[in-house]
């Protein structure tokens, strides 16, 4: 298997001032290519330590990658680095000056000599457009070794690297699949497909959860095992097909967004504890305004009377944190927006205002469209996760709604 | 200056499955030390190179830091490397494993050997408690340098990094405030403060912005030239004073909520185009039930007419994102929730939706409670940008008013 490395360059790194958010997004792209990632190292603006890693790193690898380093100031030393590591000259590319002052000028009237930095290019190297920004990078082959120099904004690197990933393939490369659960807990999900999962070691798997995405089943194979992985996942797909939101990068309120759209139906919120939590999420799709009619965030008890016409009576009887609550809260929000489908949610998020009967992360939600449709919830996490897990929830019980599941 | 490492040990790291989420956070604290960081290095799960990495950094820093590899494991080598590299011998603490076990019982009923693998420890080191996992951390001197050990996920390490640095507190300590501005752009404020900023070199200066924060003006000095920060910190606040809505981790929703529980008022919100983000916002401020009543959400533009009575005629002749219609929709939100503040937020979030005259990133607020305060902005960035910068702006907004300026 070949391997690769990846170089961040930047005192800003190293001093804490942002955080490195380059290098999981090309560990994981590089696995994929074929490469074993070996070691990942950052270091300072420093002449000297760019041109020592460099040639520490190449000396053990057949790819490495370096971030960062590339803008215009006498900072931003990787040109100059990889070249002297390497014994190669850096010349001026004028054509790439061009290029750099035309972009330039239109936003700026004044244009300061140090970008021609910027055009400074490797002897031998082959310039990486750069679609966002005005620092290009460089690709280089040396003794049947790739060094690929990228900038350190995410936003600039992630297109360059696509542009070229391409020619980085190894004869090894990886096929993967993820799948994405809100309603299976991890332990469930593994317990369920144990026999499938592990009975064979073609294929790795690695499953991740947190309160905003679910469960992610992560399933890898080389490519030329793909068919393995393909059929597995028609098995795994027989026994969770029910509880599966979303493949790969598909988020859940996107999910939700296109249902909603392909069945004619439009949707509204009644938010307690979430606050328009769940709202904002589900307005944060683009064209959600074709099935999102409108919310009442009722985070008072009088506006829970008020506007969405809970009874009195109910709040006293049974408290806000109520199946009887929830359940009255969309019948006014019904009468109030008239949308085909409203979802209620009332609960406590804490830190204070649990009680022995309804313990912090107590959460009720309602679902009503031709009948009602109420689940109890106790969540566990802090005031934000109780919160997030309460949207999320909603949304995954809209979507198993619109499914007919 | 002293200098310092950070280690990361893990296969996952390399792999991109999760990212390295401490090495940012202990370049921080450790330059606060007084640590000047020289490299952050990440390896796989190879006792190898776990051994040839820290006999590396060690012979470069005063100070190691290792994250990760401290579980119960055979993949947990942290320990075995760092024994190696110094030529120490591991043994088991018959203590510690007694005390892992106990913490073990309360959770699981059958308690896997593995465990005792975390309580070996390096000959003459100290261990550091795990409030919060399983894995013990250790720290040890070795010919006056220190190396630290500890556990990989963040909510484990960042407590146990606190309960041992001030044992690492060089002859150096830095200090160090950050000032939060959201109304005012960073080329601004860097244009007003230039002269005192700049003026002396004793105090480094960075500046950041991001549309969550704002802009947040860094200033760091050694503990010896503290008064000479206290003093600028007082110049900088005579010029800006009006701006700054809070000190290093303060929170732009709390400031506001605090200031609402003083002032004795509460608020409502109506949102068009931010769809509930801003009353999310200030729901996940633990207490704002005190200050904060409620919102609707009128996405759809029946629910602007139906539910806060904006007039057919305003929405034809105006639009829905116009000064008037914000104005009504505050008027309605009024009269609907009788909150002593109301806002109202209508806007293009896009990516589609804008026109010449009301191009995408279009926004109006309005801040009701004598009279109305309506404000236009041009906001720039994709539809999560501009609905974040249309909540936090009305945030600063509500806190102005609150100050009276």
């Amino acid at each position: 298997m070949k391997k690769a490395a990846i170089l961040g360059v930047g005192s800003e790194l190293l001093e804490g001032l942002i955080s490195n958010r380059n290098a999981q997004y090309l560990a994981s792209e590089l696995k994929l290519l074929g490469y074993s990632v070996i070691k990942i190292v950052t270091v300072g603006d420093v002449l000297e330590d760019i041109v020592k890693e460099v040639r520490e790193l190449l000396s053990k690898v057949d790819l490495l990658v370096t971030t960062g380093g590339l803008g215009p100031t006498m900072d931003d030393l990787t040109r100059e680095g990889v070249a002297e590591a390497l014994g190669r000259k850096l010349y001026v590319d004028e054509e790439l000056v061009r290029k750099i002052r035309e972009r330039l000028s239109k936003r700026f009237t004044r244009i300061p000599d140090s970008v021609d930095r910027q055009a400074m290019v490797i002897e031998g190297a082959q310039i990486v457009e750069n679609p966002v920004g005005t620092a290009p990078g460089q690709m280089l082959k040396v003794d049947g070794r790739i060094v690929l120099l990228l900038p350190g904004p995410p936003q600039e690197l992630i297109p360059m690297f696509e542009s070229v990933k391409d020619s980085l393939k190894t004869n090894n490369t990886f096929y993967q699949i993820t799948l994405k659960y809100y309603s299976l807990p991890e332990s469930l999900l593994e317990d369920v497909l144990r026999d499938i999962l592990y009975a064979q070691r073609d294929v790795t798997v690695a499953t991740m959860a947190d309160h905003v995405e679910g469960v992610r089943l992560r399933l890898t194979t080389t490519m030329d095992k793909r068919h393995i992985l393909d059929e597995m996942v028609e098995k795994i797909l027989e026994r969770t097909g029910d509880h599966l939101y979303g493949v790969n990068d598909e988020r859940l309120e996107e999910v939700v967004v296109k249902l909603l759209k392909e069945r004619g139906k439009t949707v509204a919120f009644a938010e307690s504890c979430t606050g328009g939590l769940l709202s904002s999420t589900i307005v944060n799709v683009p064209g959600a305004s074709e099935v999102f009619v409108g919310s009442v965030v009722a985070y008072d008890n009088e506006v829970k009377k008020k506007i969405l016409g809970v009874r009195e009576e109910t709040l006293e009887r049974f408290g806000a944190v109520s199946e009887v609550c929830v359940r009255e809260m969309c019948e006014g929000l019904k009468k109030l927006m008239g949308a085909d489908i409203c979802l209620a949610i009332s609960g406590i998020a804490g830190p204070t205002g649990g009680s022995p009967e309804k313990p912090v992360g107590t959460v009720f939600i309602d679902l009503f469209e031709k009948e009602h449709r109420t689940v109890k919830y106790h969540f566990s996490g802090d005031r934000n996760m109780i919160r997030t897990r309460s949207a999320m929830t909603s949304l995954e019980l809209l979507r198993r709604h619109l499914k007919g599941v």
